[in-house]
């Protein structure tokens, strides 16, 4: 009989329940339910055309260099690629200030690890991106909720959570993810103001940048020395690759690279070599442009239904980037338990809980527009609305 | 002016001094030195033709799979490959009980994460495999050495680290690195018993388990249903791809999965795609043989240069396994100052000191032979036991 595995279950908290986690999964697969729960890139808008062009290139280039070790920091040709688009947006990085990572979920871990110790707090939005408080709590930090609303970022609650000694901050001010929302030019302002005041680092979560609909969103990176920029290809180009970065301060890349090499050696070979090639034949820059206009009209098109058919006593705001909107129901409702009615009527729908700080609200909702077509967004959210008609007293 | 970054250099300790570092990256590109010191694979040995073949057929066949999320317990098919190969090898395992990682070391750190606590122990054989004292590390896990000399493991040594309360154990069974040795039967049998007797987990490194010279070293996976078999495809097939697993009981590998997707959500899908359509197509245990059959050569021609050219008064055991030897020089003498005057002389090798946990020991050496063609294997030793011979009183 295999010995009992030491229950760590409760050691990450922000999860969905087993039960919902095995509906949302159903619900995936099975063809006539509309899935507006899992915040996946479209597949039709990967260029794909391209990156198996440069697939085909590095193998033809021999492909040893693509199946040997290299070096942790990442790949030089695609730390200059990078280095050179962020310059090119307005964001002063040169490659010896990029670190490439396994995804930007492992920035977070790298980053996490490397900016506060084991038992300190981070401060982090609520709601806020779900595998990030998992990330935060596979660490062991404690996590001081900072609220975000339709009102925007709680400054006076950042204010007061770096008075108690927190030292590092997570935020995503572009295509905020759950609610779409960016951070406005004021509240970027009043942030570095923060992090000045308190010699506090932030982790300037950049995985939805590229995407945003409504103007110019800026980051928070280059606004201070102390504000770590986190990239991700995952969102625009592609997720399958797994490749982000870190782009900060060189003394801290090189503590960096330390660190990375002590957590997976170095980001595959192949995958930086493959990448590093499109980007030198494609510009990302232009492609971007093109993915942001297809979500841009998949996000109207969510506005446009949650207009139409939500009936009254829901909250919500437009997203302005990113994926997904978030809604409020009215109180007292449990979107968990709604969830299965939602799947009978032929659509899914992320459950908010575990999106929030300590998973203490039940009547909220994460809804993802990305990966549906225009016309399926609109029925899904009709469904929706019926359920909730039907529902929600 | 960036802000200083806290220092947390002291944190890792177990790393090549800088200089050391840059000398033997120096070394490595410069034409007129052999190199015995990064234990690389060698290109020669990558089945790049069958690789390049599967790469080629994952994209033929629509690579919108290959480039999109997958779930994080990693590919099925893959999983399923995984299961099968080692259960040829008579080591049982399920697809359900395998966990596909982004190589080793991040196997290392999950386990790490999963199988104690921050703070506690870790028994580690010293020397052992310098970026598993680094895993550790980063996890401020402390390092509870137990040693491992020509004689072989320390048994009274681990039994006395158990008694103190250590619940995890750290050991790398065949082709040992930096030794080269594997674990005696009765030694794997003693382990087992002290693994039941003290309800310790064990953490099985198979890195190099296919890599066994001398007859058949048997990983502890499968005599105890704590020893956790930790694989690798980095030796035998190809690094770059960065694709390693963890095989245990059905309950840690779900437990597993909830860390590693808050680690790094899934290993890179397009990798895992290639992986499992080379292993369809290909026998693993076939390629296995060929490789050791060729690592075994340069294993026989370091071992007929050692004993050949090496100066009285260095005491070393002829590897079983693996990809190096371990060089122990008279006492007081200092192998970091020696490995300029040997790049000198066209040789370069790894100082052994950060292998050895503390980093105590200053006449220990590794010796790598992996990456080497036999002739220059021979001409590196002559070189080497000559800057010994002139430098060593």
């Amino acid at each position: 009989m295999p010995p009992e595995v030491r229950g760590f279950r409760p050691w990450i908290t922000h999860v969905q329940k087993p039960g919902t986690e095995a509906l949302l999964k159903r619900a995936a697969l099975a063809g006539d339910v509309i899935s507006l729960a899992g915040a996946l890139p479209a597949e039709a808008l990967f260029p794909s055309e391209g990156l198996e062009r440069a697939l085909r290139e590095v193998i033809d280039h021999g492909s040893a260099e693509a199946l040997q070790y290299h070096w942790p920091e990442g790949y030089q040709p695609l730390r200059e690629h990078i280095a050179a688009w962020m310059h090119d947006q307005g964001l002063p990085a040169t490659p010896a200030q990029v670190l490439v990572t396994h995804g930007a979920q492992q920035g977070l871990q790298l980053l996490g690890r490397l900016l506060a110790r084991r038992g300190e707090a981070i401060a982090v939005e609520s709601p806020t991106y779900l595998a990030a408080l998992q990330a935060f709590e596979l660490l062991e930090l404690t996590l001081a909720p900072v609220k975000r609303t339709a009102e925007g970022l709680d400054l006076a609650g950042l204010a007061q959570v770096l008075e108690r000694g927190v030292r590092l901050v997570y935020l995503v001010p572009v295509g905020h993810n759950p609610t779409g929302a960016a951070l406005t030019e004021d509240e970027r302002q009043a942030v570095v103001a923060l992090l000045d005041r308190h010699d506090a680092w932030l982790i300037d979560d950049q995985a939805y940048g590229a995407l945003s609909y409504d103007g110019d969103a800026r980051p928070l990176y280059g606004l201070h020395p102390r504000a770590v920029y986190l990239g991700s290809f995952s969102k625009v180009l592609a997720p399958g690759l797994r490749i982000g970065w870190i782009a900060g301060p060189e003394d801290l890349i090189r503590e960096l690279t330390l660190v990375k090499q002590a957590a997976d050696l170095q980001t595959a070979s192949l995958n930086q070599m493959v990448l590093a090639r499109w980007l030198e034949q494609e510009t990302f820059a232009s492609h971007a442009a093109h993915v942001n206009q297809q979500y841009r009209l998949k996000r109207d098109a969510l506005v446009d239904a949650l207009v139409r058919w939500l009936p009254a006593g829901v909250q919500w705001a437009p997203p302005t980037g990113g994926f997904s909107a978030w809604l409020e129901l009215a109180d007292g409702v449990d979107a968990e338990a709604l969830l299965p009615h939602a799947i009978d009527a032929g659509v899914a729908f992320e459950p908010g809980r575990p999106f929030v700080v300590g998973g203490t609200r039940r009547n909220v909702v994460r809804l993802s527009f990305s990966a549906l077509e225009v016309d399926a967004i609109g029925r899904g959210v009709e469904r929706l609305a019926g359920v909730l008609g039907e529902r929600v007293p």
